[in-house]
């Protein structure tokens, strides 16, 4: 994709439709998720202002940075999207009320704004009070949903597939993307990886059903990972399962059967068991024998392969063959695009592929975006 | 079920077929499991050698016991089962060496007996050796089936339900466990959980296929358990869960929602993310935060809700209602017999209930015991 250039977060109001706020947010556990609205011919803020927000946000550290190269080009201008820690909520709000940020679109387009994700009830008494705008709370799966759908059909590129074998994306048109039965999108499985996992079966724009679900996601990923050594980030889990070995912990088949267990079709390399050679190993065995780089690995394939297969037992039973995985903890994560790809081709034999978007951690607040202030949604079909 | 009284392991030739041998042997990782035919009338072994016999194994410590209550009467007497570790099977042969037990039944008898399991390989040499027993080695899986199949259709409260509401076991008769279409227990789904888990379609006596499986198994739940805590057996894991609230390490629908997640009808108390509670703690959060009692019962939480769903799923896509739990990780442990049932329920809403079955540890045995010496069980259909 081309990057557009980075534009400062401030517009005005040009053609964006009156029912539509020009921001919406998805506040999260973790991360604070922001959409706008920027106008072509955009006047740029007054260079106080943008020196300061890049003071406040954007230089501090690594995450408090704007996605620019996910910017979507739409008739009336573009979206662009900006993301940072949820820790910071407090001290974003205050800026927006001492630079008066949310008048720049006009002072009624921000009167008030659509918000999901579980800072939306958390925030929402603070933001109305110091910015004067009201917070419009919106239904989590219904947003992921309408923002998922909004970028299948008109963000080219958006989708791809990972060839894990090459460790690369493979992407997607807007009409790749398209059943040939339907000429849309639909129907897929939409699997969802937060901390927990849910799975929706995606039927059109506002049909969907949450079919499922994990309690064995990200947060399970994260929790034993700090449980179980001192790492702290997905830039050490990259390197470490660059060098750590998953069998010294993992029990495999060939470890139980001396080789492959050919008249089962298993061969001897496949896991047989997660930290299985931990629990089989005598009890006066030192802790040092297993280190953390094998151990982060393993977590990674178990938790992976665990999210595949059940991903693949869902679409089956759901007679759909699209799995779309999307959710925080897929963001810039071409480890676990890769293991889930993996995964999937392994339980499907071959029949199915996973599906990624770029746009993956904005979905919700798209969808929050294009909500409306009226639209309570309550046309969709939920479980 | 009565407990037949405590018999020696000894007996004498009767009526039991020619083509079998009287005794047959799963060597597993770590329990070796031992079904012998003893017929009616048989005479007792010397006193010396019942009571070294004893001494030797089975007043030693707890898993070294026989199973009386698990005897099986048939028409030309009756089976009977002995497990010890399989950390003692040198002690073992050189027992039944040194006392010559095996030609109890008549020499021509022990010329060679059927092997199942891991061990069947490992431990073939030696026994051949001391012994002069040829091992003819059987396959695993299609003595798990011939030996469930025996269970399920000759023995009476074989299989049961757990009601986990009451914490009590709800037996089936062997009418009562057969479908009404086939007046056959077929088709079931068997889930074998031992280290890692193997899935079978099962549809006739010999008929099976292994549909899926899943490295998250009892080796699993055992090697993250050493991993996280210092906890040694399962009385312990009985004892902590008892006082141990996951709700500390796991995150659950409410703490994000702040309750019910109603349009999709999750409740507040529904586990959203297993150790997710871990994962969003403060870095700098000292680790004394959980402990081990917590952990332990998030982790068995976490595997048998895992299992479960897997389970349902398969049953699911395999067009079968019932599923039929097996392996090591169940054997006298209504703990997770409880869980196993809850989460059939659960995943199911309400429409499968688990079938746990009362010789699950001795299952390999009874289909190699069964199996014959020259049925190399070819015609079994596997994937």
């Amino acid at each position: 994709m081309t990057e557009p250039p980075i534009g400062p977060l401030v517009v005005l109001e040009k053609k964006w439709p009156n029912n539509l706020a020009p921001v919406a947010v998805d506040i999260g556990g973790s991360f604070t998720k922001i959409v706008y609205w920027r106008p072509p011919y955009a006047p740029t803020l007054p260079e106080y202002v943008v020196r300061d927000f890049k003071d406040s946000f954007f230089s501090a550290s690594a995450p408090l940075k704007p996605d620019p190269s996910l910017a979507v080009d739409i008739s009336e201008g573009s979206l662009r999207f900006l993301k940072f820690p949820s820790s910071r909520n407090v001290e974003f709000i205050d800026f927006i009320r001492d630079t008066k940020l949310h008048h720049a679109w006009g002072e009624n387009k921000m009167k008030t704004i659509c918000a999901t994700g579980g800072g939306a009830y958390k925030y929402k008494e603070l933001a109305e009070e110091r910015l004067g705008t009201v917070f419009t709370q919106k239904d989590e799966m219904k947003c992921l949903v309408k923002g998922l759908n909004f970028c299948l059909n008109h963000v080219d590129r958006e989708a791809f597939h990972y060839n894990f074998e090459e460790d690369k994306e493979e992407f997607l048109s807007v009409d790749q993307i398209k059943s040939t039965e339907t000429n849309s999108p639909f129907p897929y499985l939409l699997v969802n990886i937060g901390s927990g996992i849910s799975i929706l079966k995606v039927e059109g724009e506002n049909k969907f059903e949450r079919v499922s679900g994990s309690s064995l996601g990200g947060g399970t990923f994260w929790g034993l990972a700090k449980a179980l050594t001192d790492i702290k980030n997905f830039d050490e889990v990259r390197e470490l399962s660059q060098s750590g070995d998953n069998r010294n912990v993992d029990l495999l088949v060939g470890d139980i059967y001396g080789g492959d267990y050919s008249t089962l079709g298993l061969k001897a390399e496949l896991i047989a068991s997660s930290f299985g050679k931990i629990a089989v190993k005598r009890e006066d065995a030192p802790p040092s024998d297993y280190n953390k780089a094998d151990v982060i690995k393993s977590l990674l394939f178990m938790i992976s392969n665990n999210i595949g297969q059940i991903a693949y037992l869902n679409a089956q039973t759901c007679g759909v063959e699209k799995i779309i995985f999307t959710g925080g903890f897929l963001q810039d994560n071409s480890y676990v695009w890769s293991r889930l790809s993996y995964a999937v081709q392994f339980w499907s034999v071959g029949k199915m592929k996973a599906t990624f978007v770029q746009h993956n951690s904005y979905l919700g607040s798209l969808g929050a975006l294009f909500s409306g202030q009226n639209d309570k949604g309550t046309k969709e079909k939920t479980k």
